[in-house]
């Protein structure tokens, strides 16, 4: 389904409309997540441009995360995000430095309910529009660590709407690729401090006023769209995150 | 004053040595942070090597950190990290959301004794060895904001030792370029939660026990070594850090 580029639109180079073109091969699905796409002799001969073209497109695709190159074995579209990533900010008591063990996950509740005016902003829908919002408790060996509130547009994830939690797995990522076709490509915490109330402090077997860390996660789709907002509060005490400057 | 590569090491490929040959005349000062280093053409002639073999060694550089490509201009030494980095951590009130300004520094205590075995062994001394070890206080319009320790080794930051700290400046990185010739290139920063102490309380106006973000922290000079340890302390309510995945 390749096409040439005869259409010069003024304002936008070659490779730009390339990079566009190939970006939008990518969302309607053509080449999954994780697979490799052709070899970059093979496009340039489909939409007759010089190699240097293909490449400059390519480069272009690759900053914006959609693609992967890999030396020596092709260039990948992005597999997405490790939906186990939330674990990073924390090290809880028990588990050695390092571990990468994926929490037990628990939906508490999951509701309908209208949009509000960030959220509709924040996910580009008409105010009052609905999004699912699910309660998550994430757990190590019984151990409740991670509370979470998530919000997820409708339409786009009705599929979950329509679901028994109870056969869900304990990472989301995968399942909302699986399910819902959105792959999550890139997320942005803002990390802070706060106590947990009542019901969160019941929730995660602590005191009232207990210290949290607070994430305010947003989470973007292959097309740059923010399709998840989600708080995550974990006691302080298990806080422990490296940053890295060079 | 470059050299002919012509005695082989075995183990060691034609541009990893010749990485190491152009990383012995940056750290030997040849060429100053910031500068440019000659073109690859001339590198290769002066070498007599191929530009490939210039090109891996140089990318050797750039991924260590070393050399930094800027598109069209060359490629230059590192200039060292920013030191108002610590900044980045935190949203002190009164502030706009990304104000990049520089606190006021004031060196509360600068005073010289025995390395502990933890620093003998992360500086690479003898234990018992000489570190300058310094109280700072960091303030934002007069309103105090962070407190570190900072524990430099000697004798590399002996003319430190030897001034007045009164007419020290507000950023240290540069003042350690300045006058002890070290160059910061890296820094690794460990947040984790706590709680102030009386005389920490003090320092920074705010009641003991209130939470504070420690920062710990290990910067790396050019060479790869640890030039700095340092632990900050800042109040947790300004807490505020934004961490992206893709």
């Amino acid at each position: 389904m390749s096409t040439l580029l005869t259409d010069h639109t003024p304002g936008q180079s070659r490779y730009g409309k390339l990079a566009q073109a190939l970006r939008d091969r990518i969302l309607q699905g053509e080449w999954a997540p994780g697979e490799v796409i052709p070899a970059e002799s093979t496009l340039a001969q489909n939409y007759g441009v010089a190699l240097g073209t293909i490449r400059q497109a390519l480069s272009l695709l690759v900053e914006d995360g959609v693609l992967q190159r890999r030396h020596g074995k092709g260039t990948f579209v992005t597999k997405g995000v490790d939906g186990a990533s939330m674990m990073r900010f924390f090290r809880f008591r028990g588990l050695d430095d390092g571990a990468s063990i994926t929490p037990h996950s628990h939906i508490l509740s999951s509701r309908l309910r209208a949009a509000s005016v960030r959220e509709a902003q924040v996910f580009s829908m008409t105010q009052g529009a609905q999004v699912l919002q699910l309660e998550r408790l994430r757990s190590l060996d019984t151990e409740p660590c991670l509370l979470e509130t998530i919000v997820l547009p409708l339409p786009l994830f009705g599929a979950l709407a329509d679901s028994d939690s109870h056969g869900w797995d304990d990472l989301l990522y995968p399942m909302y690729q699986e399910r819902c076709g959105v792959v999550i490509q890139k997320t942005q915490d803002t990390l802070s401090f706060s106590q947990l109330n009542a019901t969160q402090a019941k929730r995660l077997k602590l005191a009232v006023s207990h210290p949290c860390v607070l994430v305010e996660r947003q989470a973007f789709d292959i097309a740059g769209r923010c399709v998840e907002l989600r708080t995550t509060r974990g006691d302080a005490y298990s806080f422990k995150y490296t940053a890295q400057v060079q």
